[in-house]
């Protein structure tokens, strides 16, 4: 080894040993007489020390070194005078009487500094000096940490890792497919697995009844703010088990991370219905922070003469606490949010509940006080509350409605990264309409099993109220994972494609390996995969999957330091067999 | 859970239990008045009993189950009145009180045994059935441990596993890149990585210092026999160290697999130099299980007539003990062995050294006994030995005595896949010039590093004959993984993209990210990669990886279940600008 210490480890119980270090020039400081190095690596800071009464070429040798340098350094560990009560090694300097330049640098194009003045896309361009960073750095050793974790609770329980092929077949449900051309088979291509679906059903088919991977998949959608073409899966599948069964493995599994990897202790995970986390927070993945539920009024509100709300499907509010005192200009900014195309309301009736007991609304001219009150009593409200009411057509005003939840939740400051609330939603409905396509599409994907109470029934008289055996996971908001029970019988899976709109012959050509495979004794089997990337941004308390991946790409997919994609030599399409279409000629 | 016992786990002392277990049925025997079933999961075999006396029905039932059926039983374990010493429930039995068909199956188009009636293409269409067998279901068992075992010790030494990109940008220097077209950056293509080379280096300069991944690699190379185009490998890296650290460290990393899963334990490994590699047995991936090494006979050989070796570049020989009694039909298999297209030579000469002290050759016309007596000093040849003998260019006969040496090896017994014999090879060549091309290519890859001994003054004057600071771990005559020390200076990086004929303008557009990293202190630093599916194989003693895949491709790079790769949508094309050229028009 070239260094027998590291930059993070020396103490003063050290003292008077002699040591070599490596690492990177952090920033040097020029007294005059002695010159002060923070040497880093992985591990931490060492500083240094440079004298020139007792080292005049090695002091004038250290002035010379800029920032990032590869410095490897032979010194004395010494007590400091000035001890630095914010680095693990704030005690110690080494009093140095050799210094080798590994590797000089030119001038880095940002400072490594956690507040760096490096903007976005510089940072992207040199991603190796943004990870030297110690802010980043810190969330990939996170992420290795949860890795393992991972993989130890999983083994410890029996389960499998068992890696799947990247190279697979293209199917044209779901999302869109990367696809790979093949030069041994021309004209047809492999596409990358978008998850590990039907080969961890298939596993299960082979009696492996444990299996877990974590793994990559590839999604080839437009990219969002924060979504990434590639990005990591927990995958896990288990068969003989219900829904009950693989709700509570996983539950371990998540608490398991929490207390080793942040010694916090949870009881036993929430459940909510898919429908009441609907009805009393307008979304699939509630932020359960904090409390703010929806409140319908439609009893109280309609037959006023009021006729937005006369005429609307449902009349729903929620209730802020001690906000009766928002201004004017406060209240314009909630309407002005709701009105934004994002949320895409047409308007929002403030009441508030004044400290003298009065009531005060937006739509006074309809409503008594005696009216007003029934909003507060069904809100439960007290003195000195702010009332926000919205209506429409059911589902749209409940999504509008939870964007102004989450951002009264934030105004109020009941958002706390660092505080996790975490919550099962089960009972998913099975199919989803889709008005563009005026088809069904599967909510989770076409595997998921109907729960018995609504099938086959329910299927052919109203197959949008089936409810399917689904769950996710929802920290703080944020789906981090779901899952959902199979369907392992052949003729219910092909069922399950009519009803989707696949003909038999489409349902087979697509999906036969595994309707092949049903037909030889395949297993109950249920199964859940968590985004990994989320996971460790969450643990973190950050909102960006980005920093969390070493190598991400922008929101075209783009790498910025390899410059990638980019184009390849006709050679290589002539062995593919394929030739590009000019982009301006479609 | 559809159970509360495992197929596996039942003994003596469970009996008086009430337990349910799921599995398949293995198979069933009705003995008129008993049928007995022989229940399977991945944890083993457990035997149930049906008695008509006691439940007639039952009775009835178990008659109807078929072969692969799946079962949830209840019942008592008893002991076994016929115990079956071969599995580990062999002491008990069920008597079974409810059969449940979770799943009937169809008649398995092979049987599920070790010793199978199914081909190879039938049990690769039927994969998922395969994976049933116990001999395959170990195999991946014994993947997973070994996958764990490896990052469990790999994190004890502070090694980070880091998650590289799959989508990243092609090269066209080295193997085949499978590409990727992009959607969002029309006409422009990814690579799937071949290794994750250029990233971990990149993470070296980041600072990461100890890296590792377990990670799917790809290669579109035309497939040889066990060849298949995605790959596993543990990738490592590592900064601030020489080679002799990294051979340490993952000699540590090798002994401790071999500890901790087949309590198998290990000296230092043996370090042989490329040069002697190829000297003593014409290989750089020797089989050390068994000595006979090469003999180099020019001095004895030469100079007697015999035109054939006068005009050799190199006269060499292995001695195989006790062989003297072969018969001319085995010794004429030997030649034909030797002259078999795959090893090219154009005949063998042997020399028997009999029991009676005389020397029997097939050039007796050339030498005489005296002149015999000579080769078997060189040899060091007891009564008893027969000696064989090639000649030629020196690296080509060398190649084919490797290929005679290996079979006589194995007519010897003396390749037991279980004894392991474990070398690194050092010291390999830099750079290796190859005909068709006119060119060197680099031997590992073109950012390993020159032996500073060569560097630069032979690089200059002789490129073949530099040493590079490279290795391989080969076991049993297969490489296992190999890896070097890297170029962490720009210039001669530069110096050596010259050497290997590229422009400097092509070094900086294929390479210029990882150029330019070197700009901004990149450490010392160096590797290792291990063929992950191959070091499976080893351990379970096995030549060939297919079966330590979940689901492998055949030598066409096919997936025969899921008949991939396949045609995709023209609207898929139309989405990434490309069109397909015609195969009859190439």
């Amino acid at each position: 080894m070239l260094r027998n210490k590291t930059c993070g480890e020396l103490r003063i119980e050290d003292c008077g040993q002699e040591v070599t270090l490596c690492g990177w020039l952090q920033k040097s400081r020029d007294l005059g007489s002695m010159t002060f190095i923070d040497l880093r690596d992985r591990y931490g800071i060492t500083q240094l020390v440079c004298n020139v009464e007792t080292n005049k070429a090695l002091y004038e040798q250290a002035k010379t070194l800029g920032r990032e340098y590869v410095l490897r350094v032979k010194g004395i560990v010494r007590e400091r005078s000035n001890k630095n009560k914010n680095i693990a090694t704030g005690d110690i300097e080494i009093e140095v009487s050799e210094i080798e330049v590994l590797n000089p640098s030119d001038l880095p194009p940002f400072t490594i500094e956690d507040n760096t003045d490096g903007g976005d896309e510089l940072r992207m361009k040199y991603r190796y000096l943004d990870l030297r960073r110690s802010v980043v750095r810190k969330n990939l050793e996170l992420r290795h940490r949860l890795a393992q974790l991972v993989r130890n609770y999983l083994s410890n329980e029996n389960f499998l890792e068992i890696e799947t092929p990247f190279l697979i077949k293209s199917t044209p449900e779901g999302a869109r497919d990367f696809v790979v051309p093949s030069r041994m088979n021309p004209n047809q291509f492999y596409a990358l697995p978008q998850s590990p679906q039907q080969y961890k059903q298939l596993l299960m088919v082979s009696g492996f009844d444990r299996y877990f991977q974590i793994v990559k998949c590839f999604r080839d959608e437009d990219l969002r703010a924060d979504r990434q073409p590639e990005f990591t899966q927990i995958d896990c599948e288990m068969s003989f088990v219900q829904q009950e069964d693989v709700l509570n493995m996983f539950e371990g599994l998540i608490k398991h991370l929490f207390e080793k990897e942040k010694n916090l202790h949870f009881g036993k995970f929430q459940r909510m219905t898919w429908h009441d986390a609907m009805k009393y927070y307008g979304s699939d993945k509630p932020d359960l922070r904090f409390d703010m539920q929806f409140v319908e009024l439609d009893d109280v509100a309609k037959g006023k003469g009021f006729k937005v709300f006369d005429d609307a499907e449902l009349v729903v509010g929620i209730c802020a606490k001690g906000c009766a005192e928002y201004t004017r200009k406060q209240l314009d900014a909630l309407t002005d949010f709701v009105k934004r195309p994002q949320v895409g309301a047409k308007g929002l009736v403030y009441i508030k509940y004044n400290e003298d007991g009065t009531l005060k609304s937006s739509v006074d001219k309809f409503y008594s006080q005696q009216d007003l009150m029934l909003f507060a009593q069904k809100f439960a409200a007290q003195k000195g509350d702010l009332m926000l009411v919205m209506s429409g057509k059911a589902m749209q005003v409940r999504t509008q409605l939870c964007a102004l939840r989450l951002e009264m939740g934030s105004q109020l400051n009941l958002r706390d990264p660092f505080n996790y609330a975490i919550t099962w939603v089960t009972d998913f409905p099975l199919l989803e309409w889709n008005e563009e396509d005026n088809r069904f599409y599967a909510m989770h994907h076409p595997f998921t099993a109907p729960n018995p109470e609504d099938y086959p029934e329910l299927l052919d008289k109203d197959p949008g109220k089936v409810r399917a055996w689904a769950y996710d996971l929802v920290i703080n908001g944020t789906e981090v994972g779901g899952g959902s029970v199979r369907i392992h019988n052949r003729d219910m899976q092909m069922r399950m494609f009519e009803a989707l709109g696949f003909t038999q012959q489409e349902a087979l050509s697509q999906f036969g390996f595994l309707m092949d495979a049903f037909r030889y004794g395949a297993p109950p089997h249920a199964g859940v995969a968590f985004g990994f990337d989320r996971l460790c941004s969450i643990f973190a308390g950050c909102d960006s999957i980005r920093d969390f991946i070493a190598f991400p790409k922008n929101n075209s997919g783009r790498d910025l330091m390899s410059d990638s994609p980019n184009f390849i030599d006709q050679k290589q399409l002539d062995e593919l067999y394929l030739s590009l279409v000019p982009t301006e000629k479609k």
